[in-house]
């Protein structure tokens, strides 16, 4: 019998699916079988795999059936009816959506944070949020050098957030606005290009964005600190892909600019960039198609004595979405917890 | 003879002099005679100006002779050089660059903040950072409702803030990038299209860059306030115009969201544009060509008892340096104070 896992992709044709695909290539995931599901409409397409084409198949209980694990790549509505199917069927789900991750018995986990958490699934273990990803890596090795009191963050969102859909529409906004053509935002709320929105999800009752406050909730369950203090401005940019952030963090023990290089030159999933004098400090152009957080323009935050400031990079799809979904994958096989 | 002033504007022929004209015309503000400077590898040139074409001048003694006020829109060395010859020859200065704006007899004014400080001047004005006076509009009508602790800001800006240079390399490195095009940055520090970059002019020793600090200095010495806390991290975007702001505020009473919404709607230069339900909240496409500050998303801050969380953009060639240098050349000619 071959090893590996028999493992299924749930929207295999998305960006994340298919950047998914492109992962478990590079990192040499042991698969016995790859079992590609997507809308039914797109039964019996082809994706590439491993130099195979792989036919598409619609994911039903007959599917999930076959699988060991899948990895959920679709919306919140889409999970919330088919991942139950899954589990059902004894197929561990890994979702990427939003449907899950603030239940109870869902852990919700950032393999450089809380490894630990897979352990305690029943049958779903939900990816965070990719803006909340990206800063937790951050975020967790000052706060256990020096404890986190308050996080504060504005974010620079790049249109991969959005999908393959919001990626097109930046580009075409931007043609027909060098064109001098009208331009009608579909994906967004506004035209993209050239523009900044400050908007992203829906808004709820106290006039934050729910993008905002997936910040503050997830980052709070992954870091196991229900009680840290954040406050989030969520921003749409007109760059395809990586998020960068702006972070204040106030910490309880005081730190030094040196010690912080030091502990993010440390810190696992971290790529530490902060040579101003060569110019050199994280940019969205830089790390796509990169699975490591860059961080740099680390100082000190002269309104106040223990705050730190520093910016933030990270590929939205990448460690985002898609290279965290697989890194959970992997701790599961390897300690065999499906 | 004909009422008005002898005007001369320094650097006529660059994206902030020519938006002065712009707002020349359009305030009808009283001109007897526009002097147009600038290098004198330019002169001969024609400007346009009230349906008359204007013969461009090099700036010497014998130019600023013939002007009673002169605005200045060159880099800081060109106005370092320039501006005590136009003193000297008692033609008053208002400077739009950073040459002058710290020294302690020259008043820096955003007249909706601090117009009682221009009649102060010794023969120059300094108008501020573009970055600066967006962000004190909005910040001295909290400051004065409920007393300013800390403020922290994250800037999105625009190329604009480049001059001409900065909009035409966005547009050829988008071109460039969209045709797969080599892009050579030449303004900028590294390609602009579909990126951010967190390095605004230099880099001080203290990992911050001087735009940075400009937020810190500037926003004190125009809102007396020298004590007040400051921290800025300063990203250049992929955007034409208009700089937009995330601020936070730390105010010493507590203010509601209301309360802030009924201040920005009655503080001067500001528009309140705050209906998440309607889809608005300001963006740099939409505020291209304004004089006000706009401001929006205000919220509680999540993470502090009197803290406020708002987002601002502003045209930066209007408000951040033409209409700010005019609005002050009219409060000189009203009082007769030059």
């Amino acid at each position: 019998m071959t090893k590996g896992v028999r493992l299924a992709i749930v929207g295999a044709t998305g960006a994340v699916g298919q950047e998914m695909m492109k992962i478990l290539e590079e990192r040499e995931f042991k698969v016995k079988e790859l079992i590609c599901l997507a809308d039914p409409r797109e039964e019996g397409n082809k994706v590439r795999f491993r130099d195979e084409d792989l036919t598409v198949k619609a994911a039903n209980a007959a599917a999930f059936k076959q699988a060991d694990i899948a990895l959920f790549a679709v919306n919140t509505d889409i999970s919330k009816a088919l991942a139950p199917l899954a589990r059902e069927n004894n197929c561990l789900v890994i979702d990427n959506s939003y449907a899950f991750r603030l239940e109870e018995n869902v852990p919700l986990v950032v393999p450089e944070v809380n490894p630990e958490d897979i352990a305690k699934h029943q049958g779903i273990i939900a990816n965070p949020n990719c803006s909340t990803t990206i800063m937790v890596v951050a975020l967790n090795p000052i706060h256990k050098a020096a404890r986190l009191k308050r996080v504060l963050v504005s974010t620079y969102q790049a249109v991969s957030g959005a999908g393959k859909a919001g990626i097109d529409e930046l580009e075409q906004h931007v043609r027909a606005y060098l064109a001098g053509d009208d331009i009608v935002p579909e994906v967004f709320q506004h035209p993209i290009a050239f523009n900044l929105i400050p908007h992203i999800d829906d808004f709820l009752s106290d006039n934050y964005t729910r993008e905002e406050m997936k910040l503050v909730w997830e980052t709070r369950k992954i870091m196991h600190a229900p009680d840290l203090k954040i406050a989030a401005t969520a921003v749409r940019v007109p760059v395809f892909r990586s998020h960068s952030e702006s972070i204040t963090v106030e910490t309880e023990l005081p730190l030094k600019v040196d010690e912080v290089k030091t502990i993010f030159s440390q810190a696992p999933g971290v790529v530490l960039q902060d040579q101003p004098e060569n110019k050199l400090y994280p940019m969205p152009l830089y790390t796509s198609n990169k699975d490591e957080v860059y961080v740099g323009r680390i100082r000190q935050d002269l309104s106040l004595d223990n705050g730190i400031l520093f910016w933030v990079v990270a590929d939205q799809i990448r460690k985002g979405a898609a290279t965290n979904a697989i890194q959970i994958a992997e701790i599961v096989v390897n300690d065999s917890l499906y």
